[in-house]
């Protein structure tokens, strides 16, 4: 039996209208118990609690597409990166106006900017967008609404997450070009003492490379925007 | 002094005519042993005893042309993968008849393919090939005859050794394509308590991959045909 | 705090005018240092007592363009490389003469050629250069200064300072071509007990590198010429 905690993240992870947990990483961590003969219990945390609630035992591996940082490393043991992600900067047409990417970076905070609270992102935010109003957000689906309404200015997430919006509601939103914001590397994460298994997680994420398996699911879950119609 | 385990599995461990071990694992070890002045002993072991034999302390490492899987880095702590191979398919001509890939795959098993018993070549014949008959060798060479003779109908390994036959041996045999089947990672193993040898290990494969001495003998190992006369 | 050991090897580790120490491996760790809200205190070492005075607690990181090496890694642990560098020849036109690289590998030993002492390109420069006389410094700036005054015959050093020194003084000095002689990797270390720190180093090294940022500070060093007034 492995607990695997999730969070909110989509592609990565995400519940469809059923409640049922998809996306990248659950199809890693499903595809790593099937390959182990492994049970697997799927733990949802949020990105406030994640990191604690997997030293506190909770569950046994975090995956939620979450970035490698230094200062996780003191709290939990990485796998390797299994991919890399770039900022999106997706915004509504009519809220935002005539207003620009400098506006947002340098003007008088007028206009709100939705991030996921708890996230490298949301650091991003606060470092290149800080004179904007940045609302720390938990839901996805209620701040892609509230985006699509008006009442959100813009929504700053990794790719492909705000492409994949502008592609399907592209009357209402637009992108503004990020990319110097840099991008961050996904992993797993298991607790600090758990070595054994973070060595069968990493033998895993090789194993599943090389055979091609894991370049399938991100055509799948990155490359394709088949997945926003599940959310 | 370091106990090397070497298992058939040609062109990563082959034993020339006149019995004595090469090959591009058997290269490395050796190198390894001299750059680090070791003195190597070279022990003999099978796929079917390989990990067990390193876990009971006969060897120090396995140098065998092993594949990371997630199921074995329970038993043993693999170095990093040193290269990436993909699998062939060489049947003799006239044993196959008219018959394709389709046929072995889905077809109702009257066809002999031969695998190297426990590797995981062996699991993906399993996966792929399970209504043809799978004939597990512990001798390539013994098996390169049979196909040669028409006594086995196809031979299921990792390159280059399946197009190294049909090419040595056109008139016989030739390849299908199992390119959709996928690729393994190979690396070293040791035991699991031995992470101070398993350091050296790692900073030698980084210093003779920078060195560009790695791909040298995969030059000569992987992408030239010259050793199958050795065998 | 954190306390990172220096030693000469331009331009990961240098010396300004000013003797302020510069160079790739010292911005590599002053930003590891900010991003971790760590204060640091550089620790200049030399080649022939880094190691040692890494193990013997002097310092918490070795910073120094250190190349990876098997032997080394009995001592210290590496961090993931940073980069992969090649060697170049810089002689001196005149006391040259019209002998090539060939008289300096096979040669009598009339040529005296610099060497930094300690380093792997010494021990390059003894399987490769053993013919000529190797000249072991520990001062960059005094050696390129008897180069360039006929003094020493040729500098043998990771690139890119051999080819920055012939750009720069292209009337005294020119390149041999030493390509063959392969490249190194290079890493940071840290004691062997020392996982915890390694760890975030490590996650650290993803986190940069994903974010463009490690690149950005090899374009300087690495790519550009600027940093060779500064010496």
């Amino acid at each position: 039996m492995i607990r695997v905690g999730v969070a909110l993240n989509a592609p990565w992870a995400l519940r469809d209208k059923n409640n049922q947990w998809l996306g990248l990483d659950v199809d890693l961590v499903q595809q790593l118990a099937q390959d182990m003969r492994w049970k697997i219990e799927l733990v949802p945390t949020t990105w406030a609690t994640a990191i604690d609630d997997l030293r506190a035992n909770r569950f046994d591996v975090l995956a939620a597409g979450l970035s490698v940082t230094p200062q996780r490393a003191l709290l939990v043991k990485f796998s390797r990166p299994y991919g890399t992600y770039a900022l999106g900067l997706v915004v509504n047409r009519k809220a935002l106006g005539k207003d620009d990417l400098l506006t947002l970076e340098t003007g008088s905070g007028k206009h709100s900017i939705a991030v996921l609270a708890g996230t490298v992102t949301a650091a991003t935010a606060k470092e290149h967008l800080g004179n904007s109003d940045l609302i720390q957000i938990n839901d996805e689906s209620q701040a892609i609404q509230d985006l699509r309404a008006g009442k959100l200015d813009g929504f700053l997430a990794e790719q492909p997450l705000p492409t994949a919006l502008a592609h399907s509601y592209p009357d209402q939103l637009q992108m503004l070009d990020v990319s110097t914001y840099g991008k961050t590397a996904h992993a797993l994460a298991v607790r600090r003492g758990d070595q054994d298994l973070l060595d069968v997680i990493n033998a895993w994420l090789i194993y599943q490379d090389a055979a091609g398996w894991i370049q399938q699911r991100e055509q799948f879950w990155i490359h394709s925007p088949a997945w926003i119609e599940l959310m």
